[in-house]
């Protein structure tokens, strides 16, 4: 399938490096493609970036049948463009497709797609230290049907957004609530799958959370409330007695691809990793031994969110007296290193954007 | 707050009695509202129904914040437009809203609108048997934005759509498969809520059962895959050994119109009535012992389904000769009855339209 190019003619204004915000400004363009039932995938195209149009009976607002990935750009000190394992996502948006009855995607197109818009839109990468560009994949169901099943219709769109540094002054810790009360997701729900209604239903806990000074919530499992699950939107990882510890994924856990780069890395480094069932009790009981060592969130956004205070049961366990850990920063310093291009990549994990494959 | 009106010049042609195929077409104009944080709900208008306008960052195509209703207007025969407890939508609507982290909408002030909308397309409402014109409200967030929090921006949107008979050859039971794997809504999740992500999630299963030979699921707790919550997309009732049974409201299950009401009508009735937790077990020891009399899902679409087969572990349950019982046809007839003013209201359900509202 060729890409059609309509390039704008009214360039945005970019904004400093230093007023970035995470996903509120977006850059030129955006790419698009519709899919129709018994034709599949057509009309590829990168246009400027504008509104999409959509019949109010669209069975995205009804029914939600949408997904969506997150990846990051980034530019080196030699001006190449990285992506971090960008098949990852288009392999995970796939696993998604399935779960919510949705058409899978040619995923080498979709990256090469992915490409082209990027190149054209390389002057917004920011270089600034922590910058990148945030890359929002997502699938929409657009038929203009109001019953419950399947779209015959669906719109693939890529729009991009240059975000600041994650951690304006250093990498530091956050504090955690323990949500008793409400489920992320349950087993045989939609909680492997990265779609929209995921994230709308931890929008409460997280506002309640928000509103007793937490700044995120972790979540345990949706059957015994026992076993932890995830933080915020992110993975979780604990560091216990020199083991480290995250979350085995059960079907109700988002397979991250910052939380597989963490275990091969760990593994690369031969520390102890371990993927298993934890629950708060057994997280509580090493920290009241003294063997809870460490505890980060792991995700694109943050790429090492270090845990500082977990709040649970009336009770506030500080963590590495609420100080960021040494193998946080050592996990946050290589991993942001090699996205960047700035530490070698032993892995294969980076792809370099070749700019000579538009000709437009 | 004024509704400001403006009607179409150019009318569609409306389809045939017979040709009404469920939420596929839709009337000539739609009533809209926006919210802004900060100034609340503004500029009500009912406008030509037309396609909306958005950014492609806004959040309900990545956090899948929405939340919607669903009910119908009815012709009676001496030409009055009679609603169903449209009362109880717009209730539910703000109960839904509370868990989905979104503005209340004044309830009065939506059924007002819906009011003069359905005034305006009263010329769409079939009068054939069994027809009725299907009212679709549902509020989505548009704050283009890509952080995970509740956006900033609204709009509440009502959509019409003239519905055919939904026995088309009179009331007829359907075949329904147990869901052992998938999982709706677990308690803490969504599942009380009437928002897009429970029906994205109910699309897989509900995609095997009709590979298997089946209509629809009948959806066990995400807890202990044991008690019994919903079918399909609706509220499920048995009859076991002359007392009705209907499975509790625990907080994963929705609070359906219809099922309130068949409730109060067999209170009224002097039926027995409970609502309880009921295990697939004990459901199926009902079956062995012969208690298991009859069994009905209930919804604004079907307003009862009788099931005639139940699918679970291997067996089937034939249920009253898969025929449809004798107090299905009782609560389909009353409550249709009633609902096109053809059967005496003792409730004070029906809410009568007044025409002269409206002076354009």
């Amino acid at each position: 399938m060729k890409i059609d190019v309509q390039l704008t003619t009214a360039r945005k204004q970019k904004p400093a490096s230093d007023q970035l915000v995470f996903g509120k400004t977006f850059t030129d363009h955006m790419f698009i493609m519709d899919y129709t039932a018994g034709t599949g995938w057509h009309d590829a195209r990168i246009v400027p970036y504008q509104p999409i149009t959509l019949d109010p009976a669209s069975t995205v607002f009804h029914y939600g049948q949408t997904v969506f990935e997150g990846l990051k750009a980034y530019m080196t000190k030699d001006e190449q463009i990285l992506l971090f394992r960008p098949e990852k996502n288009m392999q995970r948006m796939n696993r998604s497709n399935d779960r919510l009855c949705m058409p899978h995607i040619d995923e080498e197109f979709a990256l090469e797609g992915l490409k082209q818009l990027i190149t054209i839109e390389r002057d917004w990468i920011p270089t600034a230290e922590g910058t990148s560009l945030y890359i929002r994949p997502f699938i929409i169901a657009t038929e203009p049907y109001l019953g419950v099943s399947p779209s015959k219709r669906y719109q693939f769109i890529i729009i991009l957004s240059p975000v600041g540094a994650y951690y304006k002054e250093g990498i530091n810790p956050v504090k955690i609530a323990v949500e008793n009360q409400y489920v992320r997701a349950a087993v045989g729900g939609t909680g492997n799958a990265k779609t929209a209604g995921n994230y709308a239903g931890s929008l409460k806990a997280q506002e309640v959370a928000e509103a007793a000074g937490y700044s995120q919530v972790l979540w345990l499992d949706g059957k015994e409330k026992q076993y932890i699950e995830e933080v915020g939107s992110m993975n979780i990882f604990f560091k216990i007695n020199g083991e480290v510890v995250t979350p085995a994924l059960n079907g109700s856990i988002l397979e991250g691809v910052t939380r597989s780069s963490i275990i091969e890395l760990l593994q690369h480094w031969n520390i102890p990793v371990t993927e298993r069932r934890i629950s708060i009790e057994e997280l509580y009981q090493a920290y009241k031994e003294g063997l809870l060592e460490e505890a980060f969130g792991t995700g694109t956004a943050a790429v090492i969110s270090p845990v500082g205070e977990l709040f649970w049961n009336g009770e506030k366990l500080i963590i590495n007296d609420g100080k960021t850990g040494e193998l946080s920063t050592k996990l946050y310093d290589t991993l942001t290193g090699i996205q960047t291009g700035k530490v070698e990549d032993p892995f294969g994990w980076t792809v370099r954007v070749l700019e000579n494959r538009v000709s437009i």
